[in-house]
């Protein structure tokens, strides 16, 4: 049983930031990934919409026989959870809790600041999970719905990136935050030009490595941690557009997409 | 019959800058609108999935018993009408063809720039449509896919927009191009900064005012167009996030959205 895969989904390419990540903390791990290209981006729309597609990729992934099921994207974290747990048999981990805890970890002066998208910021669920863990925290929210087409687009140092980066972040610098949370898994594509912009006294948290340390305890403690001696054969599958999803998502993973293959259920 | 309603189909609330010239040019039609909210955007998606959409687009209006379909997305036009014309009983119309008539009007020096999502520009759609009328003109396009995101971020005329168009547009500058197609229907709302960029010298062209005409000719020439006297009773749909559709949608139409109505079958 523990040498089953595990399951990463995703709106787009973004969560292979996710998977990068995974690779480094779970080499031995055999990897099933999915993103919805032929619906995405999940981050203007409604949180019943999200929610349906969420369960229908779920389905996809569990056809596969996965042990766990990670949701990488950040929109679908901040209002799917609940209906995953109820509805899947394995254990569903979001981005959003890992998130939240390395944050609070890491501030000093307790101002906390959160980028994301439209639904993601309107979930409020970043705000709940700093608050559960820490209430006295102060949280500064905003979404930053141009910087996903940036990234997809290949702008991650041009002028017009710092120009916008300027205009969104500006009031987090009033507010004097010591430590953002990227809460899209695109976002750590433009942590240099959001680094700059926020100067070298803010930390720049990104949910991806503490999801893969949720992970690996959560398989840990279960006793499903894979033990298998060979190199782990991953699957890469995507909605639509599977050229594109691995010219882009070579960009985010950090290293070659050899294949990938059309998930026909959308 | 003639007083049966137009359908008007679009990927999101783009389209209602043809509906916008619809309700000028053909005041007594009534419109039923579908703006694609859940799946939007299409730009850069595959034509097989786009077109997958699409007939399950003209499906819906299908239900109001259309008389005509128009089709107010320009990536739906260029991938998609072969398919639908063969789907649907009634007329379909694009916006690719009368753009396209449009520019080889206004052109004076023969060089036409066009600007669309990737899928548009990659279909060559409008080239074809150019070449077709005008084999002599030459044609230059290019995808400009921030523009769709920064006009739903309503950023219409910020600093970071012009860097943005500055840097997509320098290309046609050098070229000397006299007639841009906005060959997307969210394009008008950055014709300021468009022109701007382009300078006085270039025609900047919307197919949304042609395509409202060209319904009218087909109407006309099959006495289809509506006699009826009293005021037309639009209906607007969406396939997700309506309350997001009317308050976006409002920028588009330039009037008022009273009320949307969801869209189910996706």
């Amino acid at each position: 049983m523990k040498n089953r895969p595990i399951g990463i989904f995703d709106s787009g390419v973004g969560g292979l930031t996710v998977v990068k990540q995974m690779f480094k903390k779970l080499p031995n791990e055999k990897i099933i990934y999915l993103g919805d290209t032929a619906r995405v981006p999940y981050g203007t729309k409604s949180p019943e919409t999200i929610k349906r597609f969420s369960i229908e990729n779920a389905d996809f992934l569990l056809k596969f026989n996965v042990k766990i099921i990670v949701v990488a994207c950040n929109t679908a974290s901040s209002t799917s959870m609940e209906e995953l747990i109820k509805h899947v048999r394995v254990p569903v981990v979001g981005v959003i809790k890992p998130g939240a805890r390395k944050a609070v970890t890491v501030t000093r002066n307790n101002r906390i600041g959160v980028i994301g998208t439209y639904t993601t910021i309107k979930s409020k669920a970043y705000v709940r999970e700093i608050k559960n863990i820490s209430p006295k925290i102060d949280i500064m929210s905003k979404p930053c719905p141009l910087f996903v087409p940036l990234v997809e687009e290949g702008w991650l140092r041009e002028k017009a990136t710092f120009a916008i980066a300027e205009k969104y972040l500006a009031s987090f610098r009033r507010k004097g935050i010591d430590t953002l949370v990227l809460g899209c898994t695109h976002y750590p594509l433009l942590k240099q030009v959001i680094g700059k912009v926020m100067g070298k006294s803010v930390k720049i948290i990104d949910s991806a490595s503490s999801v893969a340390e949720e992970v690996h305890a959560i398989l840990m403690s279960m006793g499903e941690l894979s033990d298998s001696k060979k190199k782990p054969h991953h699957r890469f599958f995507a909605t639509d557009a599977v050229e594109h999803f691995v010219r882009v998502g070579e960009r985010f993973l950090g290293t070659k997409i050899h294949r990938a293959e059309r998930a026909n259920y959308v």
